[in-house]
């Protein structure tokens, strides 16, 4: 690992990050100058303050993404601060445009409540087609996403949905493999944080308006039990979490993973390296899934999992088979948003984005979900976003 | 006009906007990835956030400008507001990677106070390496800049110092042509807003601190006059124009443009189109200099100009000999400023700027300036600006 820490400093030190701002048209003389410049973008500044929609079509608008984060919750980092944070956005732009051909900028921000990153992002949106929120810190990332859902372009939190999506796809194709009905699952997801509760969320097909969440349309499972540090949670607290109590646990359980996991059909770890053991996945049903994404260090190894008798284990690294990464979403769901000019995600795109991504695979124990390589992902998520919306 | 206003409009839609953002390295297997994505990445913010200074190294920051807007003065368009704005910022962005290969990003935002402009440029700063505020109106544009000289980062609003130096090289060399001194000059200067005040600004050597004007070491004119659509400028109304009454005018003169205009040597007109007659041009000393610099139509035609007696006439017009445009500054300028990252623009840079702009050329009456399309203006004034610095 110290290698490719120190190889990763070199390679950007010698490059100078990794991405770049570029024209997309020639401007090799004056007549293409008085094109893209004085005097003939008078005119399309005009057109556009007669209908501003047209700033989606005639500015690169309608293809760029800001990758916006304050640098409160990165990677396993934590609060680095906002400069920080800026090698992991560039390097998210650099995916945005390689895997989906969307033009995304980095953006940092040395900003620390709700109301100031709500009134950043409202500031700048005429600028993008779209907002990914990323690396900010819970609670906060509920509140700004929450209130963000009515700026007409789509503002989506990664970590929240992107995370959801790509699970809620490893979980449909796992059940697959082991011969489950995904509605017939029991699900216990070890961590309460941003991922952990949009994951929840998605999985019981929830909407969140306005901090509330509402039941809508589509698939579900049977059974969610979500635990933070303290073990399953309680509306000790409040805030969203609480929300969720209500909505999860008919079994009633109590008590830590090691209780909560009895029997359970799947495990979904969102939190810290290392906190589950072999007795615990052995305590599971039969033909148990486990996803440990706790990174660097899942919340168990693949191979104590397998020994202890789970049937589809994956995790967030790509040293192990079946890497459970939402790289392979964002690209594709942003293409599709500003292919069709969606002004808001939905519940209902997040089902279809992720319906779409397991179907990419015929899976196996070993592969349940495509590689970031493989051809065609964005393009079929994006399809897949842009065919709902329009229903 | 129509045609290319039609053109422009046309060439816009086709091409959805005119920039675009790309990796500068290759990504192509999961080994690529994993350095510049995880788990690679989270060394290099662990170093960035060990120290700051390294996100100019390591990100794309220490090549990267933003140029931001609030869409209040946009070209002779007026107060056409954000995201109408975005054509002319996207368009100054690919001018600023086409000449001097600075990576700039457009950014338009819904704001409308300074307190509100400065907030938002101290959030985002983390992000760029330096900061070109464009077609923000008078006079929040003074205070907005002023405020923002200790960000650490370059900060400069381009309609005020890109154009007042690539006046003053037209000017130094023009002085040439018609064998006077700089130093004896007696100018005229016809509108008192962003342009107006920071070439007045410059004629006379001046900083500005805290909003208050100080002489500092440097080349200065003789005497400037300033005019508003008033006459010549009082302390009425106060604001930093008001700031320069005592510095200028030291003859003493009252009036309109007709009554200022009489024996001067130049005249700047950065006002209204048609506001300047042959009888006043014929009013000015020997040899006048004549830049109207109004768009699209000048304060005087150059025909009626040179036919009113004027030995050297520019415009701001690609249609003329003797464009004064400050696409010929602002490349260059931040080129040096990031290069050898410069955290703060001074009058010293300016004036070192100007005349490497003005050394690109032996001047005759028809050549005052190089075309942007010249080789090398970028480079030579990236090094002048360099070596200000060091001193």
């Amino acid at each position: 690992m110290s290698d490719i820490y120190q190889q990763a400093v070199e390679f950007h030190r010698k490059n100078q990050g990794k991405l770049g701002v570029v024209p997309t048209v020639s401007v090799k003389t004056k007549e293409d100058l008085s094109l893209v410049y004085t005097p003939g973008v008078a005119q399309v500044c005009r057109e556009v303050a007669k209908n501003p929609e047209e700033s989606f079509n005639l500015t690169l608008r309608g293809r760029s993404v800001a990758v916006i984060s304050d640098g409160s919750a990165v990677l396993g980092l934590g609060n680095i601060g906002a400069v920080a944070a800026m090698p992991v956005m560039e390097g998210k732009a650099l995916l945005f445009k390689q895997f989906g051909g969307v033009d995304a900028v980095p953006i940092v921000v040395d900003l620390h409540t709700a109301d100031e990153l709500v009134n950043f992002v409202k500031a700048i949106a005429p600028s993008f087609g779209g907002i990914n929120l990323e690396d900010i810190a819970a609670p906060i990332c509920f509140e700004v996403e929450d209130r963000l859902q009515d700026l007409g372009i789509p503002v989506v939190h990664d970590d929240q949905h992107g995370t959801a999506m790509v699970v809620t796809a490893a979980l449909i194709n796992a059940a697959k493999v082991v011969g489950k009905n995904f509605e017939d699952l029991t699900v216990v997801i070890s961590g309460a944080g941003a991922a952990g509760l949009a994951i929840a969320q998605m999985l019981l097909s929830l909407d969140r308006v306005h901090g509330k969440l509402v039941e809508v349309a589509g698939r579900r499972v049977k059974e969610v039990i979500i635990l933070d540090s303290k073990g399953v949670i309680t509306k000790e607290g409040g805030g969203l979490k609480a929300e969720f109590v209500s909505l999860t646990n008919q079994s009633g359980r109590v008590g830590g993973l090691a209780e909560a996991i009895v029997g359970a059909d799947a495990f979904i770890g969102v939190s810290k390296g290392g906190i589950m053991t072999e007795e615990m996945v052995s305590s599971m049903a039969p033909d148990a899934i486990v996803l440990g994404m706790a990174n660097p260090e899942p919340e168990i190894l693949p191979e104590l999992a397998k020994a202890a008798g789970a049937a589809v284990v994956g995790t967030g690294r790509s040293d192990y088979p079946n890497q459970v990464n939402n790289s392979l979403i964002f690209p594709g769901l942003f293409k599709g948003l500003l292919s069709a000019r969606i002004p808001r995600e939905t519940v209902a795109i997040r089902q279809a984005a992720s319906a779409a991504l397991a179907s990419l695979v015929e899976p196996t124990a070993d592969k349940i979900l495509p590689s970031m390589f493989d051809p065609g992902v964005a393009e079929a998520i994006a399809k897949a976003v842009v065919e709902t919306a329009k229903t």
